[in-house]
Order: structure tokens, then sequence, then C-alpha cells
């Protein structure tokens, strides 16, 4: 969105994430803009490594860079405890800010890494493709892996449970990479972290637990927890709840990319996954993964009304 | 491998390709040194890419470019036909060249990519994360995409006729990429053409269907064919079998980065593939994707001589 690279032009992208006017302002827009029927605060799931002390950096254009990866058991030693209120304090200023904006019109979701792709970037030192170095910390020295997934429990809990008290509405718990796994590692390796975080969450708030390539793993998701299921657009819709059970709401699952597509061809899209959802209360429609830079805003703009239109029948 | 690194660099990688004593010598080499029970022609899915005249060439540690991409009817129009028998005659030498080293002590795989995968670096112009000028073709502009793939199932089948006529004793079909795709995409835009490869392939010669990241499109790939069906280690190799049936063998499905883990871990993971395939016949133990850079060869030797001795049992 223009409104967006206008702020972003004047201020680097961590700035904008620390400084909650700044994260409001963007926010409100988009959701105005748009039209959508939620917001979500604009930060970033790195931000705790901040003040963790591994020197957390954006290079332009070419995504997050870790000074000094965590890949043993010293490196670990060398991580500061972090409290979110006093190093991640401008987070829960920028949910209330937001809040103060939307005046009500919509939620507001507050949201969080979970221990595994949190884990990834900092063994790997940024983003990966096979994850090699944090599989290979995993396989090979399980002990500090789990000592990693436990402090990272407790961060992720402390963070996320300050938004809550700061007013988010509902928050959602990002897994993102962990599809680089399959079922005996995620169960063995990282369920029990990502449950331990959903279990120390502040009751009375709905939480989404995101992930993408999960095909494979929605059952084990599910257990470690979550009110709704991310569903990327790997996965039909209808099968992929079918597996879950009624018990869960699902999120999702058109593929980003499709936003590129014609608009016609964006309703279609639209139409079929409303349609495998079938009226059913628990779906909340979204991209099966963030969206993608250079997406044409107004074919956002025609999903959201699409959307919108189409639910009503 | 050394043996390999000294070969390569002296030659560029396709000069290797195009060379077929180099190509026999680096096969040969690898199946002695590893002990495996196939060898696999050294070749690459692009070669067929060379002769359509779209600018291939490979940059040092970046993969393949492609100068000129397809990403039109009109750029469609200026793809050279091609004749496996004129312009890739070299794989053909090679496989006669490898057999004849190999003498009889093992099999030997022929393989071309898939329609899709070749598509996709095509309009890309190399590799890709999202894969957006791919489906944005796809949506978009259904006609040229038919003709292309219309135009690839023709080279694909005329590229590994000519391996099996040359004494291929297997051919595998490459889909690396097709994961990308949601189940309705596959069955639309890539399960025809897909199939339409299988069906015209000269009789009497096992195919491989081999795709990563299918764990929500089994069912959908078996269905375009192939007598053995390839599994990333996303899955659970007796869950994915069991949803295939007992028509068709698998493949798979160690998690390549495994490979970096130290031995007894390995073991235990050989263990558990093949407690899964339960000494049932038409599993062939591989990895669920290719072989990464830096892989320790003692670890790949020590995997080899593991499913050999487990197998016994």
């Amino acid at each position: 969105m223009a409104e967006y690279r206008q702020v972003r032009d004047r201020h680097s992208f961590l700035e904008m994430c620390q400084r909650p006017d700044l994260a409001a302002e963007v926010t409100v827009t988009a959701v105005n803009r748009l039209n959508a029927d939620a917001a979500i605060i604009f930060a970033d799931i790195l931000l705790p490594l901040v003040p963790m002390g591994v020197g957390l950096h954006y290079e332009k254009g070419d995504g997050p860079v870790i000074d000094r990866p965590v890949r043993s058991a010293a490196d670990l030693n060398r991580i500061a405890p972090i409290s979110a209120a006093e190093s991640l304090g401008f987070v829960g200023e920028s949910i209330k800010l937001t809040k103060a904006a939307l005046a009500g019109r919509t939620p507001l979701i507050g949201f969080a890494g979970a221990p595994f792709t949190l884990a990834s970037y900092l063994i790997e030192g940024g983003g990966s493709r096979h994850y090699r170095a944090t599989k290979t910390l995993m396989y090979n020295d399980p002990e500090t892996w789990e000592r990693l997934m436990r402090t990272l429990v407790q961060v992720t809990v402390d963070y996320l449970n300050m938004q809550i008290i700061s007013g988010a509405d509902v928050v959602q718990l990002f897994d993102s990479w962990v599809g680089c796994l399959g079922p005996d590692d995620y169960r063995r390796f990282v369920l029990p972290h990502s449950a331990a975080v959903i279990r120390a969450l502040r009751p009375g708030v709905p939480v989404i637990h995101f992930g993408t390539d999960t095909g494979t793993l929605l059952e084990l998701v599910a257990e470690a927890g979550g009110d709704v299921i991310g569903l990327d657009w790997r996965v039909n819709l209808g099968e992929a709840w079918a597996r879950l059970g009624d018990k869960v709401g699902v999120q999702g699952n058109l593929d980003p990319v499709a936003l590129f597509a014609n608009i016609s061809e964006i309703r279609s899209r639209v139409r079929t996954i409303l349609d495998q959802a079938a009226g059913r209360p628990g779906h909340i429609f979204n991209l099966g993964h963030g969206i993608l830079p250079e997406t044409p805003v107004d074919h956002v703009i025609a999903l959201v009304d699409a959307v919108h239109e189409m639910s009503k029948r």
C-alpha cells in the first residue's frame, strides 16, 4: 500500500515496530482501506530477539540477520533473560493506541512466533531453506534443543500475556516454518513446547495456532492447542476441518499468490473456500500465508468484498 | 565426494552432463563407493531447455538461470521444437557407457523433469520461492499454460523414451516443485499432463513418480501414474502407503538433513522407516529429496550399510 510505503520510506522497519504511533497508524490505515473484519498489530515475530542480545538486524531486501546465532550450549548461555514488560513494552503501547484508534470497529489480534520458528531463526542466523543447522542441533544435541525451547516458551508466554493484558482480543502463535519437519520430529521436538505456550496463556482470549506446510501435521498442531488452526493452501479446507473435528475453528486458506490472478479468478477461489466451509461457524477467511510484496491492493479490496458478499448468502 | 569434486573442478556442470565419459565415471564411482543398489545417470532435469533455446546457463553457486523466460503466448512461440535423439543424444550415450561400466551389478535409472517443474523454471527464469509468475500465468492465461504443458509433455516423452531405448532400466519423473500447489490446482493444471507423459512411455520399464511436499497431493500424484510414488520426509511412510494402496510401490522417505545427524541417530531413523515399510515388497529406501552439499560421505555410507543390514532381518 502506498500509504504504508510513505511511512516506511521515512523509518526503518524496526523503528516502525518500536514506535507505537507509527505502528497504530499503518495498522488502522490498512484496516480502513481494505475493510477487513479484524486488525493485527504491526510488529514482527523476531522482536523478542532484540533484547535477547543476539544481534538481530534487518538487511535491506534480505530479511532478518542474527549476528550471533545460537548453535551450542555455550551460545545459549549467553542469551540474556528478558521481561516483555521491560523490553517489549512498546508492543503493549502499540496495542493500546491501535485499540483506541479502532474504537471497537474490529477486534485486534496480537501475535508472537512459536518456539520452533524462533529457534530456527536463532540457530540459522536468519531465514533458511533446509533448516540444516536447526535440525542438526535438534538431532545431535537434544538437551541443548530442549533448553533453548524452554527458554523460548518462557519468552513467548511472557510476551503474549503482556499483549493480552494490553488489550489484544485474540492472539496468534506463528509457527511459520514448522512444516519442514516430519510428524515424528514435530511430536518429539516441538509439540510439548507449543503446548506449553498455549496452556500458559491468560484465559478468555482465543488463540489462533498458525503454521504453513502443515498438511501432514494438522492433528498434531491441534493437539498442541489453539481454538483456531491455520490452514495453508496446500490442503482442502473441508477435508482438513473434517480431520480436525468441530471443536476447533480454522483459518485460511487462500494461496497468497492467487491475489495476482484476475479478480474473476479470485472470486471463484473465494467461493470454493466458502463452499468448503459450508456456512459452518468458526471459519476465519484469510490467506494461507503472509501477503506478498507487490500484491495489487485493488485485488485485496476485491477479495475482502467478495468474502463479505458471498458470506451473506 | 572428493572424487566428484576433482572431476567437477576441471569441467563445468553442463560439460559434465554433455560428456558421456565423465557422466559415466562420476556415476560409477559414486555407486561403488556408497555400495548403493541402483545407479542414476548423471544429468539434470533442465537439459532439454538448452536446445529449446531459452538461454539456460548455470551461475556459480546460484543455480540455473534462464535468460529468456516464457511468460506469454509470444514467448512460447519462440521455443524451438526439439528432438531428443538429435539434441540430447549425449544422455543416451551416458546411459550406454554407464550401463557398460556397471556390467549388470546394479540397475540404472534414467530421469526427466515433469512438465510442471520444467514449466516453473521456464516461467520464473530459474528457481523460485513463491512461484508467483508460474501461478499467475496458470491462473490468468490458462490457454498458454495448456499449450506450454503440452509442449513439455512432448519433449519429456521423447526424452524419456530415448533413455529407455538407450537402456535405462527404470525411469524417474521429477516433479520436484509441484508441492507448491493445492489439490484443486494440481488436478486441473498438472495431473492431465503428468498422466500424458507416463501413459506415453515405452512399456516394460518401471516409472518412479517423484515429488516433494506432496503430503496433501499423494492420491492425485498416484492417479497421474507411476509404479512407485516418491514420499518426502513430511509424511509417515506407513500412513502414506496405506492411502496409496498396494498397487504402487513407494520410494523414500529419509529427510536429507538427517544425514547431518550422528550415525546412531541415522540408524535409528532407518529403522523407523523400515518398520513402517514392514517388510512389504515395493519399498525403495531413499532420501525424501536430493542429497545436500556438504553431507558427510561417511554418513551416507553408514546409511547404505544400515539399510542393507536391517533389511535382511
